[in-house]
């Protein structure tokens, strides 16, 4: 199989996971235990958390809380920030940040969208208008997870502080951490992370925030990372994340030259006939969004599957969402036709040219073939 | 080193690891995803939910949600039933419930705690006179996870109901869950199980509640887990936790007769001069709990370390509660003194005879000297 799905999980990097194996036969202590053994996986959970840190942000400005999953990170960074007043984000989010405010509406906090531009950045006057003396959180997404699109956080992060010094900013760098080189300025306060992206395993995220920035806990228990989040630690978890974080930042820009080439030959391969790109030209090349206009996107993708290509019509955590279309590319300004056709490709530093002009081949044959049963 | 903490967490199982190892690096698909292969790991988690549910409840009337710990799991069911008038619970809980009713009380719901008899099990009658027409949950824990007392949390669900039938009913089993053989009757509502504490791994947990119990969702997202769980599935932790739950449960019966062998010599070995035993005859024998009164128990701890046996003072997820005294020891009716001394000793099925004789040996030895030096 060519697996071209790698924005909803990827393969774990073996190597990290092997090296953290120590921790599920050896090491299997529970690191809030007072002995020895168990302090010892304490500090090696403080070492992982600035080991994280300072791949993208300041060590001694942020701290780091290990989460099940970015989703939950996304959680507690709403809920936590966005305590009164009204709450800003974008059209653009994941399900985790747009069901989450969804949820604060419920609660009684007023929720403002801003529109998003036709490659799915954020429209950043639109944003800042929407801000003002009551604004308790903005939340923007750092790569939008559909298109790729990349926002400019540290920018967004600062015009929004000059409008509401109070007001908190959070990012979802799901997409983004591991992939994209940045490092985190001073205005954004709170960012979500998740492993399984980048070579760890699924049931790990984080969420690093400003070190003296007080939230509340959002799972409640024995106290544990620092007593904002309980629960006895995914030592293993947090090790393989913390190893394929390590690693994958060794090698990140050489990672991102090489996935630009597999992109470019996507855009290059895929029949102009069949297929609009979707994604801009300053996407991030990790993610590539394209529309079989006329052709339901679902159906290609399982007819792809069937010839070895996995391939996504949008995001995996909107499947359950069970809409049709996706809410994030009518928000980029598509019609209904354009959104039915959506087709996600999405890569991984692992995979090779050989794949992509493979998937090509697979991809224009099976649109062609569709148009003409259907012309 | 001889490991007696178990109930903090245990060895995985070897077996059940390597066993879903394939989910880690061949089958390492999103569940949510729409094309085949994410599809098929979709039916295998919905398997996973109905082989765990069947081990100790009717699996065609409850239903699972997967979670990243027990304490997730607590926190949803507290939060998702105790919405209104008052929560009755015990104080004998785990922190996981302790801090989410304080939380509660923090939002306006009155929190009523139902006093403990001397073994650490709750004083039902005191119980059931808390519960009234407003009560919206009552929570108890199924096995003490200090005095491994276990409450039959069956009958107690039925007159809890027969007091409030519109009283939801919770049990944090996590002591209990693949230890004690029981299966729940219809009268409780929900109940949460860990995977680390019975050979599968950290980070994952479930909440198993009624079919037909409609709750809200804690963590929001992509609505993974029916809507009612957010975040990517963590497939290798919840295939671990099948293959250690099945695997347990066929053994359940030997393993609990094993474990009351090496409790009852732990009972029998430690010197009537320096120990009692606080854990009652008919507790699990999981865990035994008992105060070498006049010698703070965190240096026995610390010095039977030192020699080889790892021992707890309490629940390690107490530990960040930074308090001298456990609550639930002072609970259970222990002076100061006694619950100083506080030593609990948890066992799993792979340890053995001699290692309990070795850890008798080094206790008495260890305290013995203690107090010699003290005199």
């Amino acid at each position: 199989m060519i697996y071209l799905d790698n924005a909803a999980t990827a393969k774990p990097d073996e190597s990290c996971v092997k090296a953290a194996e120590k921790y599920l036969f050896t090491e299997y202590y529970n690191p809030s235990a007072l002995y020895a053994e168990g302090y010892n996986l304490q500090l090696e959970l403080k070492e992982a958390r600035r080991n994280i840190i300072s791949l993208f942000a300041d060590e001694n400005n942020y701290s780091l809380i290990f989460t099940a999953s970015g989703t939950e990170a996304d959680n507690q960074a709403i809920f936590g920030g966005g305590k009164r007043g009204n709450v800003v984000t974008t059209s653009g989010e994941h399900s985790a940040i747009y069901s989450a405010v969804n949820e604060l509406k419920q609660r009684g906090i007023e929720v403002r969208f801003a529109d998003l531009n036709a490659d799915g950045s954020v429209n950043v006057n639109h944003l800042l208008g929407l801000i003002d003396e009551k604004t308790s959180l903005v939340s923007v997404i750092h790569v939008n997870n559909e298109s790729g699109a990349i926002n400019d956080i540290n920018s967004i992060a600062d015009k929004v502080k000059s409008k509401n010094k109070l007001t908190l900013f959070h990012s979802d760098g799901v997409q983004a951490f591991g992939k994209i080189a940045f490092r985190l300025n001073k205005s954004v306060d709170m960012y979500s992370v998740s492993a399984h992206k980048i070579g760890g395993i699924k049931g790990c995220g984080a969420l690093v925030k400003r070190k003296n920035l007080v939230i509340k806990p959002y799972i409640f228990g024995g106290g544990q990372e620092q007593g904002l989040r309980s629960g006895t630690e995914n030592v293993f978890g947090i090790k393989c994340f913390e190893y394929a974080a390590l690693t994958r930042y060794k090698k990140i820009s050489s990672c991102f030259e090489k996935v630009k080439t597999l992109n470019s030959a996507m855009r290059l391969g895929l029949d102009k006939e069949f297929f609009r790109i979707i994604s801009g030209e300053n996407a991030s090349p990790y993610i590539l969004s394209v529309t079989a206009r006329g052709v339901r996107g679902e159906t290609i993708m399982h007819e792809v599957d069937d010839k070895g290509l996995i391939i996504a019509t949008g995001s995996a955590c909107s499947s359950n969402e069970k809409k049709r279309y996706s809410r994030i590319m009518l928000a980029c300004g598509l019609d209904e036709n354009d959104a039915d056709g959506v087709l996600r490709i999405s890569f991984s530093p692992e995979n090779t040219l050989q794949e992509v002009e493979e998937a090509v081949k697979i991809l224009n044959e099976t649109v062609k073939n569709r148009k003409l049963k259907m012309a």
